[in-house]
């Protein structure tokens, strides 16, 4: 997909310092040895009870196509440092442009619902290779987990009707249109209105007449008439150019002339003033006038919180269309993954456990090389416990990170599933990426399986996310270690 | 630029409304009839005083390299409505395989200071031309001036300070970056981390190494030591991956190492904790082992009021490394730029101005086809006023919109220049595009002459931005007439 947006090489899009570390390791030569980097968020996005887990297909398809242009190595062959010195030897440049991806990936797949401090895509491999690809893997992680979790939230607060996505206009760059398109259509969009995203994601497209529509014709009525003939079957009349119920009225009568040719409008477009208000007396016109089946479309910087006020006020909207709140995730614009070294091979050949103190205890990351169990019980997922893959005898014990005095036991009685899936293999695909329904579907089944609680917008209940009491043993005895 | 990075063509990346309407404006045959769209924003974003007008290089790109690809067509040819019928007759599609923009642009220069309402941008031309450029213009140049406007917000604090911008790993996914990078340069950066926009925009680009380097070797002293051994010209100790200021006298060891050498140590990065009273300590640190010339970097979601909030403490931080809260604007993540018809020409070839009314005043546009024009004394901007280009008969008297008893004259001791300059003529580029160091001092030049108060972070005094009084009288009769 990414491949097939961009015409550039995307190798360089990358930290300086990725390239900078990657030369420090090979002039080292330590380049080759192995690591393993984890991608985790420190924080659910917008307060949530969970996230949606998106992009992984943009990943692959970055990582699948992955390689140094003859001008990306001229590029860097450029550069110098402050004092005019060259940054890179020659030598390291030619060793780049034999760069070939052979990482080992795992992540959890798009769709699924994930939680702050889980493990989600690990890169294990040529620590060099890990370092290069980190800053593109965590971009584009974070937008689309980012935006499927705003449009599930949407989505929820919506409950049965559409919602549509709008946002091309607002949204942060070309990509940021796009990508947004298609993860809001995982998250719970139903249509886009961005149609080389609809073009490219396969995702349906929806569209019909704006204010410069009317404005070129006479009149409101007249130009309603004519877009009516013109798209009968397509046919939303935006009512709200001049005065939304003036516009109403217009949009009556060329829906009941629709009628006499055997045609239906589709819907009214309500994008300014008191949603509520204005929306209940479409509602009540189009129904006097026998228009029952005429949808009201409402837009007008939407989120989910204005779609939970409007439906409890009883508004008659059922098709949501949203834009800017969506696409630029907007109360909570990053999500704020890191990618962070957490094992790595000494020159033995043995996996070292590798732990970043800081001094914000937030930021001290989960040791060794790790999965996650999900279990479920009666329908309902009960907790994430994060566990180190060779390092498992206490597995079914699980200690809550934010009060160690905390701990869940699983026993047989739940049903476990692993989250992290194997992607690539030596950096060879391993996968087959599902479509964007089926990933829809998946996060369907998952929410279905996330106990209301988790997802109310204000104030939800955590969920349990904890770590195995081994791993736990071992983080704790290291940060004692290293505070000396 | 644009068509530098995406292999696809673009003349998709619009709303399907886009092509509808103008389906519906080629059934009618009125498609070829020329109107004027104009781009504006109604609020400064950020409460701030002013805009960074930004992005037209993108735009211009945009626009130049405009078509239908065959796959486009294709595409087009597939679409159905609910009902199952094609939304699009053949012969349209066949019509827009010929697509060739013709329009006229006029638009302020990247690197102006621009105000809420301004017409920015108008593109004026066949009105189906018009509609399906709109969705890419006001994307691109939304996001562009929202970023460039953050990035000189944070200039404007951090003084005469080196602003990094890191935020690739943070941003709205690709383009995102990279033209977040673009923009946070003409807006006040000076180096990016972004290698990818270094080389398409030719931006300079900065880094050294990340906690996982010092967490590949056995300790953090020798990950320092191996560090400036490999990169004597461009070392940069990032200090906090296990404690701050243990790290700064690792770092110091090794600067004086450097010393020795004959290098010297460029920086030391802090990340984490308490940068006010971390970058004191370290700095006499510093200072006690003569290293006066070692500067303090800081990182960790800064944005310009914990910037302006830092150097009130006295912190000793003298380059500011910033990624989240500038490449996602993060306080107000999207800028709102709408693009509107404001003229039309009617079956005989005469202009008519258009308005809009909604239900909010905030949404009605300025009528008519527009220029700026600002005035100038003693060395300081002293307001803009909005007239149409073809009824400049009381043009020195303007009215403040938002109170028309409140008004401004402007006699000859002002001095006067017009913003919006020719672009395209009739589809035909006729705009040499500075160099981004050029749009850089061109917005170094625009903040001298905007007075202080105008500049400030918070509560900034209002720049005066009126319509010129024909306009104005001719706005109010429009309005009267449409609410009858």
């Amino acid at each position: 997909m990414i491949s097939k947006i961009y015409n550039t090489s995307l190798s360089l899009l990358t930290d300086l310092y990725q390239i900078t570390m990657s030369y420090g390791y090979w002039k080292k030569n330590i380049h080759l040895r192995e690591a393993n980097f984890s991608v985790f968020f420190r924080k659910n996005p917008f307060d949530s009870g969970y996230a949606v887990c998106c992009g992984l297909e943009l990943i692959i398809d970055y990582l699948n196509n992955l390689k140094f242009s003859e001008s990306d190595i001229k590029y860097l062959k450029t550069l110098r440092a402050d004092n005019g010195k060259k940054l890179f030897e020659e030598k390291f440049l030619k060793f780049l442009k034999t760069f070939k991806f052979s990482c080992d990936v795992e992540a959890v797949e798009e769709g699924r619902v994930i939680f702050a401090n889980e493990p989600i895509l690990n890169v294990r491999g040529p620590i060099y290779q890990c370092q290069l690809v980190e800053s593109a893997i965590i971009n584009i992680f974070n937008f689309n987990t980012l935006i499927a979790t705003k449009a599930s939230r949407m989505r929820y607060s919506a409950k049965n009707d559409s919602i549509l996505e709008f946002g091309l206009r607002r949204a942060q760059g070309v990509d940021g249109s796009l990508s947004a398109s298609r993860a809001s259509y995982v998250g719970g969009s139903s249509k886009t209105s961005n149609v080389l995203a609809g073009k490219l994601f396969n995702i349906p497209v929806s569209g019909t007449h704006s204010h410069s529509w009317v404005l070129a014709f006479d009149n409101e009525l007249e130009s309603f008439k004519e877009y009516a003939e013109i798209m009968p079957n397509n046919c939303i009349l935006l009512v709200d150019t001049f005065d939304t119920l003036h516009g109403v009225e217009n949009a009556i009568l060329v829906a009941k002339e629709m009628e006499e040719r055997g045609k239906k409008l589709l819907g009214i477009r309500i994008d300014s003033g008191d949603l509520a208000y204005l929306s209940k007396i479409t509602r009540s016109k189009l129904d006097e006038s026998g228009l029952q089946y005429v949808k009201i479309v409402a837009s007008n910087d939407l989120d989910e919180f204005l779609i939970e006020s409007l439906k409890s006020q009883k508004s008659k909207i059922s098709v949501w269309g949203i834009g800017t709140k969506l696409v630029t995730a907007y109360d909570n614009p990053s999500l704020g993954a890191v990618y962070k070294i957490t094992s790595m091979k000494n020159s033995k050949g043995k996996w070292q456990r590798k732990i970043k103190l800081s001094e914000q205890k937030i930021k001290i990351n989960n040791p060794g090389i790790n999965q996650i169990i999900r279990y479920s019980k009666n329908g309902l997922f009960r907790g994430d416990m994060i566990y180190e893959k060779n390092n498992i005898l206490k597995r079914f014990k699980m200690i809550d990170p934010n009060d160690s005095t905390r701990s869940k036991l699983f026993n047989d009685s739940f049903s476990k599933e692993k989250l992290l899936t194997k992607i690539f293999n030596k950096g060879k695909l391993r996968y087959k990426v599902p479509s964007l329904d089926k990933i829809k579907s998946k996060l369907s089944k998952d929410l279905m399986m996330l106990d209301d609680s988790h997802k109310r917008l204000k104030n939800p209940h955590y969920y349990p996310v904890g770590i195995e009491e081994n791993l736990f043993l071992e983080k704790k005895k290291m940060i004692l270690k290293l505070r000396g």
